[in-house]
């Protein structure tokens, strides 16, 4: 079944899929003109490898463990840790654990 | 001690307060030109009135209870549980016990 994005109002389970996990796929929870919701699910071992986006980014660790890299730094997120990336900024994604993580991206438009 | 913004790649904990929720404060974790985030504390029997912003707003119970009214619907948020509210929608919370929300609005600029 493809899972539809949410409308205005209504409520999205985000809480950690616990052993549902190796089963999940990443999914766009929110997408309107301004605003994308992105749930990542990222197994142990897998990556996404650098890429930019226009707009600025949010990222929430909802369970597991990732390297995070952005720009020069590395970071540890784990369920609970937070980090904003600037837009236009090259970041990274190493799942050290099973993970799912909340990435909440604001739009840019062309001018 | 005033809370500055969290700058890019910087990690923010965003897990649940607990026992701490008593003494923190509602505090902005980042404001960009296109995206703010605000950790909300809303203790038991508080709320926020009705009112609307321009931009898309997402909207993460991140511990406790609050009842969120949107439009005309009424929904019941707990921990993990998430919602999107388009822009100029009118909203309102009432915390049923100690909460903290993570909300992030998708700032519009103004044509």
């Amino acid at each position: 079944m493809a899972l539809s994005h949410a409308t205005s109002g209504e409520v999205v389970d985000v809480r950690p899929l616990g052993n549902a996990i190796g089963t999940a796929i990443t999914h766009t929870i929110v997408k309107t003109n301004d605003l994308e919701v992105i749930r990542i699910v990222l197994l142990a071992g897998n990556d996404l490898p650098p890429h930019a986006v226009p707009g600025d980014i949010t990222v929430q660790c909802l369970e597991g463990k990732v390297t995070f890299g952005v720009g020069n730094l590395v970071r540890e997120l784990t369920a609970g840790k937070f980090l904003y990336v600037e837009g236009g900024v090259k970041h990274s994604l190493l799942a050290r654990e099973d993970s799912t993580l909340l990435v909440t991206i604001a739009l840019k438009h062309k001018p």
